[in-house]
């Protein structure tokens, strides 16, 4: 886990991680969320609806986030503050995503810190991108 | 689960559920997505940090998002395009949260929704409030 206060981070700064989308990641989120929806949980139901497979939930996608900061970039002094995200591409089970988060604002007067952050798949499609503000508490 | 068709559903339409948080939904989110950080694992330095206890992660709040689009509104033909969210309070372990969804905008052409959503603590706190914009399958 990054340590990084404030004063040591810069706009520019990147870090990333790669993570594998597993069936016990969407069952797990499932049951954490009770979100069954068949899109998530069914396969003949994904394909009827036009897609090769069952869709990884979003939000379990956008759920990396909260790993990026807490994890990397602040790492430990890191709050959350608000993030937006949107979903340009599906994302399915077994998917390698590179997740990565760029600083590209920095607020002095409250300690907070803008990442741009995009979740890619091996074929470098773009499944994820979005922002957040991190209060970076040292 | 519901299954509302895009034209069944009307602006000001509202729907909602409540949830409490356990420390095995904590334990659950920090396995899936790798977010040890110690504001969400670690009392000592939540307690450091000025807190009462452990802080929810945000992004495992943010996930009941992903709830009130697949079960409730529209229920199974959703498809989660986009979401903002911040966080105006901390959460903690036990609390039981109401998180409502009302439609404030369609896209007839897009066959979108809009949602508002705000989750509140017993206390009538708002921990979370947020957008998102769904599609609507059928």
């Amino acid at each position: 886990m990054n340590c990084y206060t404030y004063n040591e981070i810069s706009v520019g700064d990147i870090e990333a991680f790669t993570v594998t989308i597993t069936d016990e990641m969407m069952s797990g989120f499932g049951a954490i969320t009770g979100d069954m929806n068949p899109l998530h949980t069914d396969e003949l139901f994904a394909s009827a609806a036009g897609f090769k497979s069952k869709v990884v939930y979003g939000m379990l996608m956008a759920s990396f986030m909260s790993t990026i900061a807490g994890m990397y970039l602040p790492g430990k002094h890191s709050l959350i503050h608000k993030i937006e995200t949107e979903f340009p591409q599906p994302c399915f089970v077994g998917d390698t995503l590179s997740i990565t988060g760029e600083v590209v604002n920095k607020n002095d007067t409250f300690k907070t810190i803008e990442l741009k952050i995009t979740a890619r798949n091996e074929a470098e499609k773009k499944v994820l991108r979005g922002k957040m503000r991190i209060g970076v508490l040292q």
